[in-house]
């Protein structure tokens, strides 16, 4: 039923907050002066690749309506430190709340046009039943989602973790864009049972904030933890998701298990 | 006739030369008092997992003779920034010259034994023809090996790069541990010429050395490039190895392609 991409090499559980130093791009494009009838912002990256026998820049658009939004950075710091390359020095893009792929790294253009834009990496990334679903639609702001880490140790090859019985505090994070974090629940039997995680602030308007479970453990067999997030909009982690419109694997939408 | 293994998730073209900052482990075991007798120097980490069934720790062993010879080190600063936890914080061990697995990392314990002592990733870290190959032999002290960073730009699935015509620096580096580099050989025809390629000093004792080569490509086509090193000892990255002998895929033996 599911396809497997190979797109990068991490998996679910790489994920990241960063305070980012930098300029509005509001305002650069305020200062710069945006003519009458602009319509989309292009972002030009340094790092390019051959894909469907041609050479694709990494290039992504936005409107200008959000381009102007005000949140969107031009970056040249990260947790109070100088860029480094492998975060795209000297200059990249971020746009808060969205997918990651929308903040363009290693800047080398950006430009204003009046048509519209959509590039190979704008078709990308979208969700979508099929290469050509004409149906499809891109990805742009965070859902609600909750991860942990997994407590105790692993097996070698099977990455089942072991822990000795007692209590042990299950640590995550829970985030949904700029959207609030309303509830995280926890479950130790593969989703029979939730229980409420305890939930600190979020460290900002588009950061995440921490949560744990103090879980028991039986005194022997498996258990599948589980953990789902829920944000103040009503959304949840654990909506029955129509799972063949996600042919990429662009979005997960399960809780974490 | 090559088998895979799942160890860790990068393969040849990952390594590193950092500046390290410690104590010298001879000075700390001096100062403790060794006792006659003392054999073995056994490092403990706090990874631990479950293989083959059973609990272990990250456990490394060194004679004291080694550990005595002044160069292996317990280090808390790494490129002159407070050890991360990923990289052994709060104080890990380096072996200058050895292999990585050597250097243990979140140390737990350092214990001096009269016996000998054959822990499991003493004997997991081996050059072999078999699991049970009675003439192992364990992993030591590094070879020469020269590697390059691919030029170009990278085709998505295959990872073949492509270059403009004209002329293109060729950069790498080279090491062999406390040896010194004699030379590195570039070739843009598979092996079958070889040219030498520029060498910078080596960062110090144990450090690496940059290498370029002004590689000037053909009009169109394909070119295999290969670099190999040579270390003032008379060894070289391309020696007729054995390569059943590498069962466990632990060392590379070839030239980098």
């Amino acid at each position: 039923k599911h396809r497997f991409w190979t797109h990068v090499p991490w998996g679910v559980d790489s994920f990241g907050c960063a305070e980012w130093t930098g300029c509005s791009l509001a305002d650069l494009l305020k200062e710069a002066g945006l003519k009458p009838g602009a319509k989309q912002v292009i972002f030009t990256g340094a790092d390019k690749g051959v894909e469907g026998g041609k050479v694709q820049h990494f290039q992504r658009s936005l409107s200008v309506d959000d381009a102007l939004l005000g949140h969107v950075m031009l970056v040249y710091r990260m947790n109070g430190e100088d860029l480094k390359p492998a975060h795209g020095a000297p200059l990249r893009i971020i746009v808060p709340g969205w997918y990651g792929m929308a903040s363009v790294k290693w800047l080398t253009s950006i430009e204003v046009t009046e048509g519209g834009w959509w590039g190979h990496q704008m078709e990308a990334y979208s969700f979508r039943r099929a290469a050509d679903d004409p149906g499809r639609v891109p990805l742009t702001q965070l859902p609600v989602r909750a991860l942990m880490a997994p407590p105790g140790f692993p097996d070698f090859f099977s990455r089942a973790r072991v822990v000795a019985p007692g209590t042990h505090r299950v640590v995550g994070k829970v985030w949904a864009g700029a959207v609030g974090i309303d509830r995280v629940e926890f479950s130790a039997d593969h989703g029979k049972t939730w229980a409420n995680a305890t939930l600190e602030r979020k460290t900002g308007l588009f950061g995440w904030a921490t949560w744990h479970y103090d879980w028991v453990t039986p005194a022997e067999g498996t258990c599948i933890l589980k953990c789902r997030g829920f944000d103040t909009k009503g959304r949840s982690q654990d909506e029955p998701g129509d799972d063949d419109f996600n042919w990429t694997g662009m979005g997960d939408t399960q809780p974490q298990m």
